[in-house]
């Protein structure tokens, strides 16, 4: 394997009717920004939980944080932070609202120009508001690393940091806050949590062995309790797996010294930006495309996973595992080529320019240009 | 799976090289006590290697802590701290240098009596020195962890500790260090991983397959590994990847919501305080004699494992499961029976009442008592 440094240091409270812990876990002496989405917290009674935990305590709130959150709303809240004084950020809500969050944390901080520099030139900020996490919808990994994807209207754009000043210091994962999860959040959030493992997994081998099979653990989890979760959207047990599994899917540890592809996801961005499909939407659809381009190149890996997860041996066991893969994602409910949205080649050079302006060449090879990306997008139809 | 809370906040920096990273990892302006063990150190080139990366700092050593770190020589290191107004301890070696390191770390602070209550008592104890590590024997886990062992002569017990204040806050492991290792003290680093495994592993199902395929990823790699590298005991990647193993056996991940047991640990602890025996020599024999007389009610994980890791199904799956596990430890050149060692029953009444006289139950079930640890005493001979 190679050198590596991993440095996590989130405390996760995990389980049923933990939610009152915020009573102790919020710091004292702080004003608190309640952060949230579009108010199913305030359906499903975690709202209710939440306010009862922050008893005495000096808070505020700012709802209406989108799924892909916006730079736009994030700014309203940065302005609201500056204006009561803001201490401790407690997002309440799903990985959007808490990729929100951290970017809050940052800019309410960031004097040097316009935060959105943050993304657009990875621009240093060391300073963040402290914040913890409730989380509501198992998916992104947000609560238990450093990252946050932000979307711009005015630019169609949807960028990505990195910044271990927005560790949560405390993620609250209560399954039974996921229980009335819509059908297809939840098999989005299977399908990305599955994504997040691939891209740290599906490049080559590198002996690193106990790091592939962490990552074939989230996958058999996931690939188990996946269609199970559909059947009885209710059984706990099911739901705190799924829980667990997408969280521990990227929370570093599985890409601790190997190589990391995320491809599928780059694309997976335009896609959204450009034509507004869910994130896990277009995961589902890229990443077949992108094994069927570079199936050379991750054949060794292509054919492990074929063997340990599904069991599949024989000559063409990487074309086997792409269409098992595939299926997988059918079997969630989920769409699989770009047609079935209705999508057309018509943007795809525009995409791939996109890349090639950015200078940036994708996958554990770095060898994926502008051509290629088209080639896969091909592939997506 | 159980509710369960997650924290640890060690940075672990990990691969060739690495250890002249501790220039920026020591914090400015804190006088440095750098701690080891039996002077291998100074052989295998790790404390010039520390020294160079230490160079303009304020720093002293205390050398000669031992394997089972004894109460008595690390108040020494206590009284040292005092008289140098150390600010920052550095453990270079192996486990129980950094497990009588931790111990130092809290000792040093402690004014409420005697620091033994710290094992004793489990008296409370808040105030660490900070501390570092450079681990040069993947064996113990304690690089990532907030646990430690030690032994006290005047009274013939070994009891550990668990204490968030003394995570180290960085760890840095470089498996060069551990090319020049002994092969005992390889081979008891790997049974040592091993069982730390199975403590959290080796009881009974409880709806959590993510965290027993964490832990099979474990055991799998040290399986894999632990024969070759005592083929190949110079081969980089070998060493690699028993390191890495043996720090996430006991970083707290694969135990996040299912029951443990550690009664090996525990009746282990006290062949070592009796008898002198390395503590992985004791594991490698308590662990099947707790197995077989467990096996009622470890049986369904005991077939688990026996066709995960072994391929082995069948009436007597949790039968063959044993035996395939003294044989690999006998592959790793280990003694499995008392006898070996020379240990007759004698003493198995005192070890018993021991526990009766501190009213401990052992065991996932609190089930193990005086009687029954006499039996499991009977089954090592």
């Amino acid at each position: 394997m190679n050198n590596f440094t991993y440095f996590n240091p989130v405390k996760v409270v995990f389980g049923k009717g933990t939610i009152n812990q915020l009573a102790e876990l919020v710091p004292a002496g702080r004003k608190i920004l309640v952060t949230y989405g579009g108010g199913s917290i305030k359906q499903n009674g975690v709202y209710d939980q939440v306010k009862n935990a922050l008893k005495g305590r000096d808070w505020v709130e700012f709802g209406g944080i989108e799924p892909n959150p916006r730079y736009e709303t994030l700014m309203k809240s940065v302005a609201l932070c500056r204006e009561e004084g803001i201490g401790f950020l407690l997002s309440v809500g799903g990985g959007s609202v808490l990729d929100g969050t951290k970017f809050i944390a940052l800019a309410v901080n960031y004097a040097q120009g316009d935060p959105w520099d943050i993304l657009a030139k990875q621009a240093p900020a060391e300073l963040a508001l402290p914040l913890g996490c409730v989380l509501t919808l198992p998916a992104t990994g947000s609560e238990m690393n450093c990252f946050s994807v932000i979307s711009r209207d005015s630019t169609q754009e949807k960028l990505a940091f990195s910044n271990p000043a927005v560790f949560p210091r405390f993620s609250i994962l209560d399954p039974e806050t996921t229980i009335s999860l819509p059908v297809r959040q939840t098999m989005n959030g299977i399908a990305d949590a599955f994504a997040h493992v691939m891209e740290q997994y599906m490049t080559f081998p590198c002996e690193a062995p106990l790091q592939d099979r962490q990552a074939e653990a989230i996958l058999s989890t996931l690939i188990e309790y996946g269609p199970q979760v559909l059947q009885q959207p209710g059984n706990y047990q099911f739901r705190s797996n799924i829980m667990w599994a997408a969280t521990q899917a990227l929370n570093g540890i599985i890409s601790c010294g190997v190589p990391q592809d995320w491809t599928t996801h780059m694309i997976g961005h335009e896609l959204t930006a450009f034509y507004g499909l869910d994130h896990a939407q277009t995961l589902v659809v890229v990443m077949p495309a992108v094994w069927k381009h570079q199936k050379a190149r991750k054949a060794l890996k292509l054919s492990q996973y074929a063997e340990r997860i599904w069991g599949t041996k024989g000559s063409d066991s990487a074309g086997q595992a792409i269409e098992k893969t595939e299926q997988f994602f059918r079997s969630l409910g989920m769409k699989t080529r770009l047609s079935e949205y209705g999508i057309t080649a018509e943007r795809f050079e525009q995409i791939g320019q996109r890349f090639a302006s950015r200078g940036l060449k994708l996958g554990e090879h770095e060898a994926i240009g502008k051509t290629e990306v088209i080639e896969i997008l091909d592939l997506c139809r």
